[in-house]
């Protein structure tokens, strides 16, 4: 993309209305804009974002087995009387009533629709396990949203549902999805730990939270400090294969890591040597729960077992906040000129800085540099407009991409550009193909 | 994917409910189901083409230098109270009040907020031209939801918006758009006849509606019959040059082509020959708007211009009917045995038969053309159940993929396959490492 075509509003100051630093930068680098109070239209450069983090989210869950469908936004209240939730969910809950006064609700979340498809098409354990999620917009009409995207209303969710002839095959869902969401996570550059919570509305027995480390998160954690060394990296994994899901499962969280929620004092001293006792911060990105039959009894999703029996399926459901999820790698990764991008989810894979726009050496050496990149299937953004050199670098730095290439005269006359990393703010000078193909290399696990 | 492993809950029995052949056949292959009237699910076959739409759309649009964006489904009523559209739009517009008793809406286009989001952080001539979209579901409260998702209440649209400083830019703006949507529309398969029509409740002076001729189509169209005869194929198009994208407007609504809104009876026999007179009827999928300065005017969207000058800016809207693409898809593309795909929109690329699962050759010759696709960056579907052939075939019929791939124990012992077309029912022997070959080569364009 050149940057004189592109729509990237970035302000200069820093709006009023922002408490914490991923909101205050979103805004400054023109990545969105709030609508109304927690809604929020997503601006280009934020909307690349989004779709990157939805695309990891995707490509994780389906190399999982988990089968993408679409439920819609707004769902009928008659199946959440069934479950019993209509009432009980309280005013979080956006209600709506049609032209014909039938009662809609935007969904906050999909356990009843999900079951109810289920019912309606699945009847012999035969087609079980069965997995399916979606990404989708829900809304939790929050009395104080703020924070950004962090805890809007409308907000983006990956969802999925396990359905399971037992609880054991359950449990293997359960440790699929952990295993999963931590690939998910590393892939976008976030370290996430799963710590042990309560369960909240949706109701459920085994339920863990991800949650990211930052000043601002809004949760108090303790941990030891053990598990912050782990990390799942490359590993090859069989989804299908328990014993291993069990054992990543186990390797995770058989360390004390629990939110205040959970947090029982007298375990995490008896369990934890005082030097590895830590406290911190935590942002919730994710959740999974076992809840076994709490859906699918009252609603009816049973299937028959190999003896012939009628029985309900056992349950859980899984969620990824895909859109808050921005605001927390913000939260994990900035300086005080604005985003990081990791590489894994950044809008744009390099900057390219043209020093001397006009100069036709340098405007020639540019677009050659724009197409070899985009040639190598990266995503570059070309700064072709006539500004000041200073206020180019600020906007690269601003908006947080990982690389940028800088372009001038000078370097030009003895064959190179200049390489420089967003998070070290190291350069190195090179010629321009070496740029293209270091660049390549860096970016090949993510393309 | 495995059709073991997958959700497809195809039915047995037509639903009585749809009226029309693609509602009957999304119902049937497993694609849609109705949650509220006029509100679906998509269940993962459906969701799978929705994408590829989406995907194509999302492509073509990028082509033509039109910028993505999302905004939020729900909308502040106070952005259509500026525009004054708040009361005129009436009981489609589905009204919303939040726990504080704010006053939103579910969004049916999105003309207030873009201008808003325009006015909000563009202030010079320089900044344009500029075309902004999203592709975001939509709400319109239809009295009488019908024919499946081709006349839902909550239906994805690709909704984009440019802002011109010109009345000729913004003509060029409207001319780009024709293109881009002829190139989407041939990439699935369809053809979609521009014709004139008339604005309704966006406003408008200059407008056309693209239309599907299909027998179950909403509107009853007139049109020169060598309309049909034209395609854009696959020549090249540089969409900043004028001249070449207002040569394709003329091309393409030079003849008289009209829906009955606009239908004049008298210029119609006066403007082409008897023999070539054709009425019919068609689903619309697309209109394109120039509506000048309706939205910039009364909310303020102005730029200044090279004098100086404070100007509102030329808009106009162009949309596709994104999520009704699939039923009007399968309107024009379908036989008794059910869905018949256009390569640029298939599910899946095509479906491996194993006629006798369980034989050891059958079985390892079709894990390895599986494989072989997948390695092609194919996406086929294996029919790996334990199932009579007859019942595989019929499946694999009525979800319509392309090309199928039958794999038995006879044919193996000659070294050969069969590869079936969906459309045309012939049938071809050769190699497995052949038929690999030639769907690698049959999709190439669309990959």
């Amino acid at each position: 993309m050149r940057l004189s075509r592109y729509f990237l509003p970035v302000l200069k100051e820093t709006p009023s209305e922002a408490q914490i630093v991923s909101h205050r930068l979103m805004l400054r680098a023109g990545m969105i804009r709030q609508q109304a109070a927690g809604i929020y239209s997503w601006l280009p450069l934020g909307f690349k974002v989004l779709r990157r983090i939805e695309q990891i989210v995707h490509e994780e869950q389906q190399r999982a087995g988990h089968i993408p469908l679409l439920m819609p936004t707004l769902q009928p209240a008659d199946l959440w009387r069934e479950s019993g939730r209509y009432e009980a969910y309280g005013e979080e809950m956006l209600r709506i009533k049609d032209r014909h006064k039938r009662d809609l609700l935007y969904g906050p979340t999909n356990e009843e629709m999900i079951t109810d498809i289920f019912r309606s098409h699945v009847s012999s354990y035969k087609d079980l396990p069965l997995t399916l999620y979606h990404i989708q917009w829900k809304f939790r009409d929050e009395i104080r949203p703020r924070f950004g995207v962090m805890r809007g209303r409308e907000f983006l969710m990956k969802d999925g549902y396990n359905f399971d002839l037992t609880y054991e095959d359950a449990m293997h869902a359960y440790n699929r999805h952990l295993v999963s969401y931590l690939r998910s996570y590393e892939r976008m550059g976030l370290q996430a730990i799963p710590m042990r919570a309560e369960s909240g509305p949706i109701g459920g027995d085994d339920t863990h939270e991800f949650l990211v480390l930052a000043e601002t998160g809004e949760s108090e954690v303790f941990y030891d400090s053990e598990i912050t060394d782990l990390r799942f990296g490359d590993r090859a994994i069989d989804y299908d294969d328990v014993a291993q899901c069990r054992a990543v499962l186990e390797e995770f969280t058989s360390r004390y890591a629990r939110t205040d929620d959970t947090h029982d004092a007298a375990a995490f001293e008896a369990q934890v040597p005082e030097e590895r006792r830590r406290s911190a911060r935590g942002i919730e990105v994710g959740q999974i729960f076992y809840f076994g039959t709490k859906y699918s009894e009252p609603m009816g999703a049973t299937v028959v077992n190999d003896k012939g029996e009628r029985v309900p399926v056992h349950m859980g459901s899984h969620g990824i906040g895909v859109s808050r999820l921005l605001g927390a790698i913000i939260e994990a990764s900035h300086d005080e000129n604005g985003i990081i991008w990791p590489e894994g989810v950044t809008p744009f894979h390099a900057g390219i800085v043209n020093l001397k726009q006009g100069d036709g050496a340098a405007d020639a050496a540019c677009e050659s540099l724009y197409s070899a990149l985009k040639a190598k299937g990266l995503d570059p953004l070309y700064d072709d407009r006539e500004e000041r050199a200073g206020a180019k670098f600020a906007t690269m730095d601003l908006i947080g991409l990982p690389w940028r290439i800088t372009v001038g005269p000078r370097g030009l006359k003895n064959g190179v550009v200049e390489l420089t990393s967003r998070r070290t703010g190291e350069s190195e000078e090179l010629s321009a193909d070496a740029a293209v193909d270091r660049l390549a290399q860096i970016y090949a696990p993510h393309l």
